[in-house]
C-alpha cells in the first residue's frame, strides 16, 4: 500500500503532515509519497529527527492557499503540492491521496486531474459526522451548491457503498434525505423529485430526516445538496464549539469548579471521543476514479495518520468499482462537465 | 393592549396556554381573547383555580393538529381555534395573535386570513436564536423552501426593522447572508443575486456568514432561504440537545459526579439561560398585516406568557408600518399569490 500525501496542505503543514506520514509508516507499514518542497521537507525531517524510511518525496515548488481560487489548481498553481499529488495518483504512483488543503481546490483538481468515474455527474464531499450512535455520512457537504435530483440519487448510492464497505463490514446501511420535516410531501421541488428516486432506488431508504435528528443518528447516510449539507455540517461544528467552550469556562471559574472538573473528567472521554473529528480521519471525495481523502484543515500528526489509514481502507474497499457498477449511465445520458465553481 | 391567544395550539394545550394567558394578565395587565372550546376552557379554569379576569373566550369547536395539511386551516379545519383567532385579529378584535400550534398552518392561515402587507411577496418565519452575544434573528427559517433573491432582500428589511425596533432600542443592526463561505463569490445563483441586492440595499450588510459562526453572533439578522434556514435552526437545536443530554448523563453517573454538578450548578445558569428558547418568547411571522407570534410547540405557561409579552412589544413597535414603507413594490411589480404550500 502506497499513499500519496500533500505535505503542504492545511494549517499545520508541512511539519505535522511529515510527522503524520512517519507515524503511518511506523504503525501501518505503508509506503508514503510526499509532495511538496523536497529540500525543505528533508531539512525539517532532519531537524526534528523524523525518519524518512519508506517515504519518497515528489518535489513540487508551489503551494495553493485557502484564499486562492479553486480553479487555480489547474492553472496558476498547477505546480503546487496538491496538483502534483493528484497527477501522481492519476498516473498510478500510489493507491490513494490525502490532502488537508483547500477543499474547493481539491474537488476541482480531483475532478479534472483524476477524473470522475464514468456515469457520475458530480463528485461529492462526504464527511463522517459524530452522532450518539457512531459516525454518519453527510453527502454532499459542500462540493455542489446547486444539485439536481439525479445527483442526490448518485450521492445516495456512493455514500451507501462507502459506509457499507469501509465502516459497516458489508452490512446494509440506511439512507435519509435531509429535509424540513419527515413527511413525504415536505421540502421543495428538489426534495420531492429526489424522494421519488430514492424510494425506487433499491437502497435502504429511511425517508426524510430532519437536521434536528442527525446528531442522534437519524440514518447512516444523509443525502443533501451541497448548500444545505454545508450549513448542517458547519452548524453542528459551531454549536458544539460554543457549548464546549462555555462549559470549559464554567469549569475554569474557581477552585470548586476545577475540582468538579476533576470529578467528571474520567466520564468526559466518551463525549470528547464522539466529537473528535480527528478520529474519523477526514472526508472521502466520492465519485472520482481513485481514492481521495480530504483531511480537516486543522489536522495535526495523529489526524494525518488517521486520514492515511482511512485512505488505505478506502483503496482496499472496492468502493470505486462498486460505484462504477452502480451508476452506469442510462442509455444516451451524457456525463456533464463540472462547472468551474 | 388585547392579545388573541390560540388556546388549543401546541403540545401542552389547552391547560398551559390558559395558565400562560392568566399569568400575562396578572403580570402585564393585558386583556386576552382565548380561542377554543369555551366550555372546556371554563371547566379547566375552574378545576385548576385559574382566574379568567380580563380573559374573554371566542368559542371554536375544532382543533388543527400537527399532522393536518397546513391548507386545511382554510377548509376542513376552518372552524379551528387557530383560524378563529386569525379571523378575530383581521377583524381588529385584538392587537396581536399568539399560537403554539402547527407552523405550516399558522403561515398559511395568516397569509390568507390576515393577509400580507402590500408589496411583501412572502411572509417569513423569523425565530430568535441563542448566541454568545444575545439572540439573533434567522429569517426565513421554514416558511418558504424555495426563494428568489428579491424575497431574501425583503426578509433582510423586515428582520432589520424588527430587531432594531423590538430588541435593539432603535439601533442599527447588522445583516448577514447565510452562505457556505464568507467570500463574495461563494454560494449558488440565489446567494450571488441576493448578495448584490443586499450590498445596494442601504442596510448594514455584513456580507456572507457561515453557519459555523452563527452561535457566536455573526450578525443580528441572518437571511436565508427557508430550506437552509430550517436546517440551520434544527441542527443547532439537535446538537445542543444531544450535548446537553450527554452532559446530564455524565453528571448523573455516580455520587462524585453528582457532587461535581452541585459545584458547577450556580455557574450553569448563564448557559441554560442562553439556550432557553422559552425566554425569547417565540418567533414573529413577518410580512403579514398584523402581529402574529409562533410560540414553540412545547411551550409551557411561562413561555406562553413571554410570547404574549413579545406579541405586545411587536404590536407597539411600529414594525409593520415600517415594513409597509420599506417594501413598497417597484412600479408595475405585482405581489404574487402565495403557493398552497
Amino acid at each position: 500500500m502506497r499513499i500519496i500525501v500533500d505535505a503542504y496542505g492545511g494549517d499545520n503543514a508541512p511539519l505535522e503532515i511529515i510527522k503524520g506520514a512517519a507515524l503511518a509508516v511506523e504503525e501501518y507499514g505503508f509506503d508514503i509519497l510526499l509532495t511538496g518542497k523536497e529540500k525543505e521537507i528533508r531539512a525539517l525531517a532532519e531537524q526534528h529527527g523524523i525518519s524518512l524510511n519508506h517515504i519518497d518525496i515528489a518535489d513540487a515548488p508551489d503551494v495553493i492557499g485557502m484564499n486562492d481560487e479553486p480553479k487555480s489548481v489547474l492553472k496558476e498553481h498547477k505546480d503546487c503540492s496538491m496538483a502534483e499529488g493528484l497527477r501522481r495518483l492519476a498516473a498510478g504512483e500510489g493507491d490513494a491521496f490525502v490532502s488537508a488543503g483547500s477543499t474547493g481546490a481539491l474537488i476541482m483538481g480531483a475532478t479534472f486531474l483524476v477524473k470522475r468515474i464514468k456515469g457520475v455527474s458530480r463528485a461529492a464531499l462526504a464527511p463522517l459526522m459524530p452522532s450518539t450512535d457512531g459516525p454518519f455520512m453527510l453527502i454532499d457537504s459542500g462540493a455542489n451548491v446547486d444539485c439536481r435530483p439525479e445527483m442526490l440519487l448518485q450521492f445516495a448510492h456512493m455514500g451507501s457503498l462507502y459506509m457499507s464497505r469501509v465502516l459497516g463490514g458489508g452490512k446494509r446501511v440506511s439512507v435519509g434525505l435531509l429535509n424540513v420535516g419527515t413527511e413525504e410531501h415536505k421540502g421543495g421541488d428538489l426534495q420531492h423529485a429526489a424522494y421519488a428516486l430514492l424510494k425506487e432506488s433499491g437502497l435502504n431508504f429511511a425517508g426524510n430526516v430532519e437536521a434536528r435528528d442527525l446528531p442522534s443518528h437519524a440514518a447512516d447516510v444523509v443525502v443533501a445538496d451541497g448548500f444545505s449539507g454545508n450549513v448542517a455540517l458547519k452548524m453542528m461544528e459551531g454549536t458544539a464549539d460554543v457549548l464546549m467552550g462555555f462549559l470549559k469556562g464554567i469549569f475554569m471559574t474557581n477552585a470548586l469548579t476545577k475540582l468538579a472538573y476533576l470529578l467528571v473528567k474520567p466520564h468526559m472521554r466518551g463525549l470528547k471521543k464522539m466529537m473528535d473529528t480527528s478520529e474519523t480521519g477526514g472526508a472521502p471525495l466520492l465519485g472520482v476514479q481513485k481514492p481521495v481523502i480530504k483531511a480537516h484543515g486543522n489536522s495535526k500528526a495523529p489526524a494525518v495518520k488517521n486520514a492515511i489509514r482511512v485512505a488505505a481502507e478506502f483503496s482496499r474497499s472496492g468502493v470505486i468499482e462498486g460505484i462504477a457498477a452502480a451508476v452506469k449511465p442510462a442509455a444516451g445520458e451524457k456525463t456533464e462537465p463540472a462547472a468551474a465553481e
